[in-house]
């Protein structure tokens, strides 16, 4: 299997945090985003969506988007389970893995694209909406703090794939300033324990 | 178990074909998202996100958002399969399903949020990136009926999760004028073709 990869991007992060933690290694190249690398027509053959990472298996099948990854590599290699074992918690990952993700990665991400003006070769930023996006963030950061004052990982006792998303997104958030502070205290005592994980510097 | 739906929203609507899919009944409990139902200390007991549908299970366990309820009913009835099967099927309907998500029902829905007002006494509508979302969201058709030229379904031979997504999105889109026209022969297509299941009055 070949990864292409992007160093600094957090949906990339996603998929090699995943892999640490199932021990798992696969051949990666780098992708540039800064430099256009993912909009050539070579790498819109492999990707359409010219989105980054992309999984290219052995028997030349494509996928792309990173949990869609994720999910084919828990298929292939089913411990240490980061998708749930049972139907409820499998239900209460997917839960928490898409409020992390609708409710924190995307305004992240969003707030980046339209406040730092990074891609404005290729988007019109918006710097109004940026913001918006910066404070929802925090609405989120609030009902996670309450939530993690009674469970160890997002989604209850084990460490999952949601833990994934909020680690990565939360290391990113920096570059526009979206940090946790002296309110988050139940966040940081998750984020204490989850950021020492090896996998954790993929 | 308690299904928390309301008639309008497309979310809502996708959990509702997905059970018609497996011809299953739950009590449904209509919730008022213009009278603020959602918003109330009671309803936010039951989702600190206030966001709907909500599936309440017997055991008095609380699930929200629509695709980690649908993953539960797939594990508690898993036939007919719409999350795939083999490990390559579950990957690719997982891929199409967040292409549709993130490229679709997103901008759809902030576009519908942005340019309608029509949740203004809950957010700051900001119509330039509302009419953003709108361009994107057409930018999604175009590469979507280039893939559907090639394939029945939006993840190859078998109706799936993400086909439900498109639709009932497709549908919903109309509010903010997101509709078909006559570039778009191969999604006119497979809409005709999934828009006559049963399950698409739900």
């Amino acid at each position: 299997m070949k990864l292409y990869d992007t160093t600094l991007a957090p949906n990339a992060r996603r998929v090699r945090m995943f892999l640490a933690e199932k021990n798992m290694q696969v051949e990666s190249i780098e992708i540039n985003l800064l430099k256009g690398d993912n909009l050539t027509e070579e790498f819109r053959r492999r990707n359409p969506f010219a989105k980054v990472p992309v999984l290219e298996l052995d028997t030349g099948e494509i996928l792309s988007e990173s949990v869609a990854i994720c999910r084919y590599l828990e298929e292939i290699q089913p411990e240490p389970a980061l998708l749930g074992t049972t139907a409820l918690e499998k239900a209460q990952i997917e839960m928490w893995q898409r409020r992390a993700e609708f409710s924190f990665l995307m305004p992240t991400g969003m707030a980046f694209q339209h406040c730092t003006g990074f891609f404005k070769d290729r988007m019109t930023p918006n710097k109004e909406w940026g913001e918006e996006c910066k404070k929802s963030a925090f609405g989120f950061l609030k009902l996670l703090n309450q939530h993690l004052s009674d469970f160890t990982y997002l989604a209850g006792d084990n460490f999952s794939i949601a833990d994934i998303t909020m680690l990565t997104t939360l290391d990113f958030g920096r570059t526009v300033d979206i940090r946790l502070n002296e309110k988050h205290e139940h966040i940081q005592r998750w984020y204490d324990l989850v950021s020492q994980r090896p996998s954790a510097k993929a």
